[in-house]
This record gives C-alpha cells, structure tokens and sequence, in this order.
C-alpha cells in the first residue's frame, strides 16, 4: 500500500490520519488534506507558522493579472487560518519543546479536519491540544475553526488571531487594502480588492473564548498592522481547566454568483453591505453549529457520491472516497462563469486556470454523477466562446479556438510567456502550449457529445451545445493544411499530450480527435438545419451558410494516421519510429518527476521516443472502437515502455485501458501508482495543489476501469474487471434521467435501476434493465443470467 | 546598563554580542545588527528560515508604488541571504536539536557580522558551525557571506542558496520578475522591476564551495522556482573535516547615480549589461577578499569619525559608536538626489520616507563630521524644490511648501492618506500630518542656516542655499493668517512635533521657526540682491521683486508666544494652559510606547496635557539663545512631566538640554534611556528599523550634550558637561575647514586645530584656537586658563 504518510483511520474508510508532523513535507499534506466547498478552497496550513508552510484562501473566479507581463492567476485571498499561541510568553510551536504525541484526521465524511497533540512546553508546561477546521458546505462563504487547551499546571496563554493579508501567491501580491474596520471591539472587517481587475473582497473574523465550556465576556486587544487587523487574548488558565477559543470567519466578492446580473461597480458596493449582515447572523453561532450543518449538507453528497470498494487493501477505499472528497471541493456548482482548475482550489499551481483536463480526465465525474454540474461546465465552455473566438482571430483563423489555459470566461488565452529555466543551457524557456497544444478544442467538443450522450438535454444542446460543436469545427477547418502531394489535410505544428515533444507534424491523438470533432460540427449544422428559427438565429451569429460543405470536405479528406501494418503500431506522430530509443529506467524510478529535463532539455529530447505521457494510449481510451483489442494491447506495451509518466494524467488513462484489455494486474498497479501522486508517500508531488484530473482519474479507473461503465456507441456500458483483491465494488450513476446503483462481485454485476427502461451493453453483448427494477447478472461462463426483481419507483 | 541583550564584547566598544538566540525579539536584533553602506541596507536576519523573520534589502531611491491607493515607498529587493542547510535531509533550524552554544557579533571595526554556533541534530550529529557576512563599504553593489560547517561524524550536508524574489513590504510585491538566467552552470542572474516606477534592479549570486580550505569543481543542481532562482550543494562530509560555502552577491539598479544623467530606459538597458560584466569581476574573488577591502574602508572612516568615551559603563562607548555605526549605514554619499530615510535603510518602517528627522537629528553629525555628505543632504532638498512648489500649490499657497514625508525628488507629498485603526471607535483614522505637520520646511531652513555657517561655504548658497531660504519664506508669508483684532500674523491648523496634538494654533515651536525662516529668507534676499546676476536668475525663477516688503511685514508682525509672567512657562499652542492635567505615569512606564492610544484617541487627547514629545523644548534646544535659563530650566521640568517620549526624537533631545542646563544627572539618564531606545532591552522597539533620529540623537547627546560643542550665534562654541561616570570624552570635528580634535576630561578640554586660527566661545566667554595648535583649557574654577603647543599642519 502506498499510503505510509496518510493512514486509513480507524473509522474504515472514512478518515485519513496523518501519524506524525514532518515540517519538510508539509506543503502535500496542506494539499491533500484541503477543505473546500467549490466556491472557496482553503489549504491545510497548520494555524500556528512553520517555516515552508503556505496558507492559501482561493475563491474561484476572482481572477486577478499582477502585471502586463505575468497572465492572470487565482489570487491568495488574506487568510484567517493563522492562529498563534503563547504559553507564558513563549511562541507555541510544535518544532520547539516535545511533542509526546500528534495526529491529524481529515474525516472524508464530515469533512472536518482535527488535530490533538500532547506537547510540553521548553519551560515544562504539559499541554493537550485539540484543533478543529471546517470550511462549510452549507453556506459556502464560512470558514470556521476552534483549538481547545487544557494544561497540567497553571499558565498564562495568549491568542493571537485575525485577518492576515499579506498573503501572497508565491511572492505576487494582488491583494490592495481597504479601510479596515472592528465593530463592537470584536467583530474584525477587512476589505480588499484586486489589483487589476478591481474585485471587491471582503473578510469577516469573529472570535468566542469559553472557559471550561462557559461563554467568557472577555474583548480581545486589537493588533492591527500593515495588512493586518488580529485579536489578542490573554487568558489565566488553571491547571486542569480546559480554555477553547472559536474563530468564525467568512468571505465573499463581487464575482460571487449572486452579483453576476450586477455590474462590477453595483457589484463591489453591494458585497461590502451584504457581506457584513450576513456575517453578522453567522457570527452569532458557534463551531459546533456551523459544523453540524455542513456535515448534514456532506452527509447528503455521499449519500449520493459514494463509492464502495471492498477489498484487501484498506487504502483503496480510502483514495477512491479521498478523489471523490476533491472533486467535491473544487467545482462550484453554481457558478457557469468558472472552471475547474488544474489544482482545484488547493495550490497556487497552474494559477487556477482549466485546462483539457477538465473536460476528458474530472467531467465523466460529475457528468455520471451530478449531469447539473456538468452542465455547468459545459455552460462555462459556451460562456468562453468569446474569448476562444478572439484567440482564434489573434492567431488568423476563424471559429472558435479554445485556449490551452482558460481563466475568467471573457479572457481567452492566459497561458504564460514563459516555461522557466532551461536547465541546459541556462536560459529561459519561452512557452509554446498557448500556441501549439491546439487539442482542447476538440476535447471540448468531445465532452459535449459525452454530454448528450448521457443525458439527452436538447435545451442545452439549443441554448450551448450546437454553438461550440459548430464553430469549434469551423476553427479546425481553417487551421488544417493542405498537403498537395498527399491529397489530405495535415495539422502540422502542433504538440500534443505529450508535452515533451514540442512542435510536430500530424499527432495521432490530435488528428483523430479534430476529425471527430468535424463530424460533430456537421451533424449538429445538419440538427440545426431542421429548426429554421436556431439555424436563422446561429447562422446570423456565427455564419453556418456553405459551413456543411467545408466541414465534410475536411472531415473526409483529414490525415488519420494508421497503424504500421508490419508491426500493428500506431505512430504518436509523423517520423516517429525513426526517433532513438531510449532506456527511461533511471527516470521512471527517479523519486521525483521530470528528472529527465536536467539531463535533456526539450531540443535534445525530440531526438528520442520519450513521452511525458503517450498520446496513443490517450486516444485509445477516447476512441477504442475505431482499434481492434490486439492491436490496442501492442500498442499500450509498446508506448508504456516509452512513458515516462512524468504528467498526472498519465497514470490513470494506463489503468482504465488496462481494465479494458482484461490486464487487471496491470491496470491495479496503475491505479495505486496514479492514486500516490497525490495520496502517496511521494513527498512533494502535490505541493502546489492536488491533481483535479487525477482526481477524475481515481474516478474513472474505478468506475469505468474496474466498475467498467462507458459510453460506447452511444450507448451505456458495463465491462467490469474488478482487481483480484477486491471482492465487490458499488457505484452510483446517473444516465438519461436515470438514477442506477451498481454492484460489482467477482461474478456477479446487480443494478438497480430508477427509471425507465434501459437498452445498454453488458460487455460486448445487448442487455435490458427494466423500468424500476432490481437485476443481477451473473458474469460467469460467457452466458449472462439475468435475475430481476421491481423496485419502487422514484417519483 | 540598559543593554542586557546586546552585550559588548571583549574588543571593548567594538563588539556587540548576541549572547542567546531568542525567535520572538528576532526583529529587533535584524535592525540594529543591519549592515549597509549607504547605497544599500540589509537587514541582518539570520540565513535559515525562522517565523517571525523579516528580509530585507533596501537601496537608496528606488521608490515605487504598489497601487494608486498607497504612496511611494522604498521597496523591498530580492534576497540574496536566505541559506538553507539540510543535515542528512532534515532541514536545519536552531529551534529543533540541541543549540549547545550561540553568539552572534557584529564588529563595528570592520562591519562583519558572525555567528558561532554548536548544535545538535535531531539525529544526534554534532556540528560546530560559523557564519560571515559583509556589505562592502569598498564596492558598495557587493554583498557576500560564508557559513563553515565542521561536524563529529560523517554526514551528507546540503546547501539551499539563492536569490529569492518572493520577499515583500509586509505583504505588498513592488518586483516584477524578468527573465532570471544562469550562466556556467554556476553564476544566478535575476533581474526584475519596480512595477509602477519601472525601475531595472538586477541581482547576481554565486557560490564557491570549499572542503578542508580546497576549492571544490562541484556544478550547484539548480532549483529554479517562481520568483526564486536557487542553487544546491549537496556534499559529503567526514567527521572532522570542514566545508564552507561562500556566497557573493551584487544588486546593482537603474537608479544608481552613475545612471543619474541618462533617460531611464537607457539606465534600464545599461544595468542589465554592467552589473554583469561588474559581478563577473567580483565573482572571481572570494569571501576573504572581498571583506578584506570593506574593513579597510570603514578603519580609514574609524579614523575620521570615532568618539571614544572612557567611562564607568562599557554599554556608552559601544552605543556611540553603534550610532555612528548606522549614521554610516544609511547615508549615500554620493548622491544628492536621495534623502536619509526614518529607519535608514534597515527597514520597511516609515516606506524609505524622509522626515524633519533629517534636518534636525542627524544632519548636525554629517554637518560637523562629514560637510560635503551634509551639502548632499540638502542638494536633495534643493532638488526637492520642484515637489515642495508642486506641494505649496496643491494647498493653495505660493513658494515652496516642503513634503512632511518626502521620497524620490520629484514625488512631493507622500504622507500616507490613512494612519492606521483607532483602538477606541475601530475606525480607520485619517493622517492629516502632511497637511497640518508644517514646520518641516522651516527646518530645511534651519538647516541650511547650519550648513553656511559651519562651511562658509558660499557656492552652495549661490546655486542652492538661497533659493530655498527665499522660496521657503515665500511660503511662510503666504501661509500667515492676519489677526485682525490682535494685529498679528498667526498660524492656525498646524501639527507640531507633538503629534498627540492635532490641528492646534499658533504652536511655539512652528512659529519660531517661521519667524527664523522668514528672518534667513529676508537676510538670502538681501545677499542676492547684491550680486545682479544671481538676483536676475532667481528673480526669474522664482520672483524676488517686492519679496523684501512682504517678508519682513510677516517676520516683524507674526506672533511668538510668550512665556506666561507669572509662571514663566512658554505655551505649547494656544489655549495649551487651559488643558487637564493628566498622571501619566502609568504609561511611562508601560513596556511599550504609544500605551496612551489604546484609551485614549485624538479626539480624546485634545482635552489633556499629554505629549508625544515636549515642542516647548525642542524649541529650547534650536533657539535656546532668545530663552533665559531659568526659564528654560522651569520648562524643562514643568514639560517634562507632561511628555510620554512616545516619540524617538524626544529624549535624546532632552538628554542635550538637560546637559545645557547643567543637570548632568537628567542629561546622562535621558542619553541611555534614548540610546536604549535601540539599542536596549525593550524587544520590540524597533522591530520596522533602527530610529534614524535617534542615531542622530545620541551623537548629539554625546558631542553636542556631553561635549557641549554648538553654533552658539553664529560661531562655535564648547560648553562639555561630562556625566559623573565618564572619565574622558574624545571626538573630533569639521568647522570651516578646519579639523579639530577634541578631548574633554573632568577639569580640562584639549583641542587640536588643523587649521587657521579661531576665535570660538568656551561656555559663555571669547577664546581663540591658534593655527595649527593644540590648546588646553581648564575647565574648574571659572577662570579658562589655556596652554598651548603648535602642532604641524595638515597640508
């Protein structure tokens, strides 16, 4: 099991624990252990300071650019987790004096994070310690946290806590301040804004002190300073008395999703009256009140979240509900203006920007799960068009070309300049993704027909969907070349996933995926043709008139390159298999990714057959029905040799591929090995911030890897292929209005199912499930049994 | 002794020792163990990372502002001390393990600042360890450091060093980064700008490391990182051998005054090319070298500028010469476009911003030790000329209103809009000082009245002198209410030195600095009108006809207070008698200063007798001269009693007074008590940065106190009082050219003069210095009697 670090607790399955505090690998555990409601994330910083610690206040959809040369970044919001405490004078820390005992739980299930100690003073003071955290799933601007002491002999204990902005995002500040304010001596406002996009922000801190459980009177000193407004209280405690100290504290901003009709003006003058009253009722409450409610809210998502493994290693359980914990924490539901990001709300990696790693790595989640919240991700798609047209026209091309990295929905492109130091030559690397990682597009356009696949919304398809499959092909048919000679279309100059080969002619994956998305472009023009007012409408709007003849002539006349038919392999790109060979052994066991780049930068690393991630394997994946079984798994052997598995993508999409070629030791090995990343002993692999794909892809490599649900066809799948150690696994999805409860033993697939009737493949074979019903088919022998039994309905 | 922290060493008055590490007064001990050169500050925070730490590098005029909402301030430049140390992986921190022995020393001598260390591991390792580090006074772009480490058993050490652009002011980001480069595997470069400014900073590091004294060919791993750009050493380590690793570093900035005549896009692009080709000159150095030539600089400077006191507490000699020590520190010699800073250049405190702390505290040190830094001094303020009319404009007056805080030469007012929560109502409060805080402007008059008559130094007169006089009196003129009824010139609305009193009338202090102001305009207007050139070039400039009838009605007509007849007590502000009485006692003897504001706020203050610090004797001090002692005396005392000394200008100045008075007791209690200030056990004193007056302060004290040396009408006077504990007292001075070196015992003062003969007072008599002679004075029994040998020349 990988998970030395963090321990399944004792709860099975719900708690992680971390057994002991090691300041240098803190920054991973401030990620994994991140609270978050969607709206907000707040990371795992410990209240007191510690040297490598990084406090982060994320709100999604504040973006902010610090300057004409950087792009815009979610900024660090001024934190309220930081809580000092002075035993007699002296600063507490737990590097300082002895720590006899430590343990830090994260419950999945309520979401709340505890800390106790036992730790005893330089000067001999012995003191328990208990802290609690809890970001709110019932009303998402509130943050809340209490520590609880209770010393062996009498002391002094000073507070020290309050709204702290000098926060930054590693050093960039887009924090201005406001007029701070204290009401009633307690009751702590600090307003700010953003620098650049002038983002109205408010935070609220309010503080109870109880002494043995009872309400204390006592007012705080104020300590305000530079970017600083804290309270300060000083408390005589007698040996065997227990002081408890409770910190309410809320955010909230001009983008928050209630402002939206608003302009920017209304909307920051509006945030600074709201924001205060609404503080003021939660103010009134306490710890365990605000964390009750939220617990309720958590309880009702897992209800309808949860996943259930059984089997040998307990950590399994733990990493699925753990991915599943994330993605919960990083949409926000209700916002169409927002995306996920990279890191979710957890890090400052990525500067909060969404990537293709939203719409094929964490939207099969929610899009099986929560079809609501995938809308919304689609929404905020259709919502970006704007700035995907205006990356389009920058580059000289028409429709839509989606931006490699996407922030606030009128941006377009906000890749970065620059890659950093090259670390051969010295020099600084310019970045070229914005530029050439062209097939987001395309994996948009491909989770929009996942999303109708899997829920037949028309509405939305009218309203969005139509708009994006056509104008994303329009771009497509402007950026592909020619080839005279050949008589095809090629799309050369391009990197696909594979980031570590820059600039090449003809990627598998993204020609097939841009063929893919022509044909989508084309049947939507043909859907939208039969309703005269949307074609009147769209083609006012976008232009569809002679749009069907481009888009067939290019969809028909694209390049797809085909297997070498010696030896059945797909080449990643053009010239490939006359690229050098190169034994990557050194670096897949190197302890930290990219180890390669110190030795080959990207200029020396075109010469070789090493792949961050294989782009061949990704296609399979997405378009396995085009490629027989055989030569899948040649070809899954063939590129995994040559991958480094240096992206976190990598790992997961290996696994479900796995499971589907009845590799199941294989595809269990990549499912721990990818669920590590984040979850496992690797000290730094997620500092910056959680991997939201891998996220998506623990999800995915359990349910449609080992659960084996899929589209296919366009229809639902089920091809199960549980690990060897696991003796059942249970799911829930959602398809076509359908709720269905999935359980898989080892011989044995049970879905019950909420709904209608339902037509779907049971591997490759056509199958029934009956509208309400209980049915179990049995997986044995080739023969597939069928038992059913009715259910009530749902209505 | 008021030093229990910092202790003086064996060298005696030179070493200041550090005895113990104690993380929560490490502010403190980071200002005052500050090195510099004038060009640059750098806080002396320790190399490994501690919480409560604050890095900084300052360099003189590189202002830049963060946001329209804030004002000019000096930012805060990347770090180049930051020095990780791993110890078998675990990183190294003095609060974990075992600190068996600790000092840390800064010689003054020779500026270098170390550290000694024995320390354990967490893992049981013994390591002795030693740190250097130097600001070069020879080459001051230079800054470079050394730490050596010897341990009792093998280990693997690993060494973190960079250049580090994450560091702010408090929070706030001025740098914009650039492209960072490495060159040779080995030589960091970082450029980066001020953002609104624009300003090109470049910094360069690089490492030599040595094992055993044998210079090692080992290539650092590079660790590049946002806003860092780092360089690893990883190296093994046999029990008993030693490793040490230098690092040197170079800041070199547009602003710098070889840059002074070009467009700054020019500067910009010429220090990217320079400060290279330079750091590549001094990259070939080593650690040695480089400290070798600085402590050479600053002995040549020792020789000039020491005091040395023989007394009963070694603490004095040591704070006399810390103060010098950082009156070296902050000033720029070399360039008259920069002012002298609150807190030096040692920290973000008062933003970098120059205050009446110039003119007032320390311009006397420069003024008699250093006259051409002293005429740089006030180059700044002529070159502030333009923002001191742009300033006089804004609020409605002619001449030139000079900034209460002033920046870059240009900038005019940057008093900040806001000073920060009232702790009574929880509001923000609005800073009104640079509108109402007036009397700045008479004091640059003051001080200029100083520099001629200590220099007789006509040419800047000619091209500076006068036209500040004159344009500062114009303003004054202009400023003046008419009292109709009283028929009087009056000054409403004004901030005195004592700042607790806001918006008073006709303050003494401010008046009698108005009415001296307006005397030197009237005597330069004069001067000028008898050479027809200048009086045509200013009267272009500025308008002279018709100036003469103008200020004299107003320095003829314009109230001075006087001291009540029956009581004898000058009033601080109109109305000031009429006042409560308030016992503070209790915050005089608070632990911290500015106690008074957490009960009572402006509002409140108004209606009491409580001063920041005492203007009635400030007054007393700058124009003792129109004051008879007793009334000084009574004053003094009656004052006294009603001053907090929350004000770091107030006691050092009551310290000189005291002297004048004759109360050597008061005087010598007010002198340690100012120097303590800094200097003394109180942990948070001046955490944001040494109190640049009151180095200024505790010279004058010393030389102008103890040592009675002053401008008494117009010539030099000596007046010592020694304290009872001081044996002897030698310091040396610069007065019109000539170079005299001063000794005071208990019955005699000896002057050498190198130079043409002077006639100067002795206490209140005449007496003459002959050329180039020593001359010895008793100073019991009322009568001088006076022995005199020749000495030779200077020339």
């Amino acid at each position: 099991m990988p998970l030395h670090l963090i321990r399944p607790g004792e709860e099975k399955g719900w708690l992680a624990t971390e057994p002991c505090f090691i300041p240098e690998i803190q920054a991973k555990h401030e990620t994994i252990f991140t609270q978050g409601n969607g709206y907000l994330g707040q990371r795992a910083a410990l209240d007191e300071s510690y040297i490598g610690q990084t406090r982060n206040l994320l709100v999604s959809g504040t973006f902010d650019r610090f300057h004409e040369s950087e792009v815009t970044e979610l900024p660090n919001l001024p934190d309220v987790t930081n809580l000092e405490i002075f035993v007699n004078g002296a600063q507490f820390s737990m590097v300082r004096g002895v720590l006899e005992s430590y343990s830090r739980t994260l419950n999945l299930y309520t979401a709340e994070l505890t800390r106790r100690i036992i730790w005893q003073s330089p000067d001999g003071v012995r003191l328990h310690m208990r802290w609690q955290r809890m970001v709110s799933q019932d009303d998402v601007h509130i943050i809340a946290a209490a520590v609880e002491i209770t010393p062996d002999q009498d002391v002094e204990l000073r507070f020290l806590s309050g709204i702290n902005c000098r926060t930054t995002n590693s050093g960039t500040q887009h924090m201005v301040e406001g007029n701070a304010r204290v009401y009633d001596g307690t009751l702590l406002e600090y307003p700010v804004q953003t620098q650049q996009s002038e983002i109205q922000v408010v935070m609220h801190s309010t503080h109870r002190l109880l002494l043995n459980g009872e309400l204390q009177e006592q007012l705080p000193k104020i300590v305000p300073g530079r970017r600083y407004l804290g309270a300060s209280y000083t408390v005589k405690v007698a040996a065997g008395q227990t002081v408890r100290l409770e910190k309410i504290s809320s955010v909230h901003t001009a983008r928050d999703f209630c402002y939206a009709k608003f302009t920017q003006e209304k909307a920051n003058e509006y945030v600074l009256e709201d924001s205060l009253r609404e503080f003021r009722i939660a103010a009134q409450s306490s710890y365990d009140a605000l964390q009750q409610c939220s617990a309720q809210a958590w309880q009702a998502f897992w209800e309808q979240q949860d996943v259930q493994v059984n089997g040998n290693d307990p950590a399994d359980q733990l990493m699925i509900r753990f991915a599943i914990y994330h993605l919960n924490c990083m949409a926000n539901r209700q916002d169409n203006r927002v995306g996920i990001a990279a890191k979710g709300l957890s890090g400052e990696g990525y500067k909060g920007h969404s990537f293709w790693d939203t719409e094929i790595f964490v939207f099969p989640y929610y899009l099986f799960t929560q079809p609501q919240a995938a809308r919304r991700l689609l929404e905020y798609r259709y919502l970006c068009l704007k700035g995907a047209r205006k990356k389009a026209k920058e580059n000289g091309f028409s429709g839509a070309m989606y931006p490699w990295e996407a922030a606030w929905i009128e941006d377009g492109e906000v890749t970065p300049d620059w890659l950093g130091i090259d670390l051969v030559t010295g020099e600084m690397l310019p970045c070229s993704t914005g530029r050439l990682e062209l097939h987001v597009t395309a994996d948009v356009a491909y989770a929009v027909q996942e999303y109708f696949q899997a829920t037949n919304d028309i509405e939305f398809m009218r309203s969005c969907g139509y708009e994006i499959l056509i104008d994303t092909a329009k771009f497509w048919a402007d950026r592909l070349e020619w080839n005279a000679e050949k008589k095809r279309y090629e799309l050369n100059h391009v990197i696909g996933p594979d980031e570590y080969q820059v600039d090449v002619n003809n990627n598998i994956y993204t020609n097939y995926m841009v063929e893919l998305n022509l044909r989508l472009g084309l049947k939507a023009l043909e859907t939208v043709r039969a309703d005269a007012v949307l074609y009147k409408e769209l083609n006012e709007r976008i232009g569809l008139d002679g749009l069907d003849k481009l888009l067939s002539s290019r969809a028909d006349q694209i390049y797809l390159p085909q297997a070498d038919p010696a030896t059945g392999l797909l080449p990643q790109f053009d010239g490939y298999f006359n690229l050098k060979f190169l034994d990557l052994t050194k670096y897949k066991n190197a302890p930290r990714v990219a180890e390669i780049m110190k030795e080959y930068n990207f200029d020396m690393l075109r010469q070789y057959q090493a792949a961050k991630q294989a782009d061949v394997v990704q296609l399979l994946y997405l378009r396995g029905d085009l490629f027989p079984e055989h030569m899948q798994r040649e070809n899954y052997t063939y590129y995994e040799e040559r991958t480094l598995h240096d992206s976190s993508l990598s790992k997961a999409i290996h696994s479900v591929l796995a499971s589907d070629l009845n590799m199941p030791q294989e595809a269990y090995a990549m499912f721990q090995s990818a669920a590590g990343t984040d979850f496992g002993p690797e000290p730094d692999s997620c500092d910056e911030g959680i991997h939201s794909a891998n996220m998506g892809g623990i999800w995915q490599d359990v349910v449609m890897g080992f659960g084996g649900a899929r589209i296919w066809r366009g229809k639902l799948r089920f091809a199960p292929h549980l690990p060897e150690s696991w003796q059942s696994l249970r799911y829930r999805l959602h398809w076509q209005g359908r709720d269905l409860h999935i359980t898989v033993t080892k011989n044995q697939l049970r879905i019950v199912n909420r709904g209608s009737a339902l037509s779907f493949w049971l591997y490759d074979q056509n199958a029934v499930l009956a509208e309400n019903s209980e049915s179990t088919f049995r997986l044995e022998g080739g023969e597939l049994e069928c038992e059913k039994i009715a259910v009530p309905s749902l209505d």
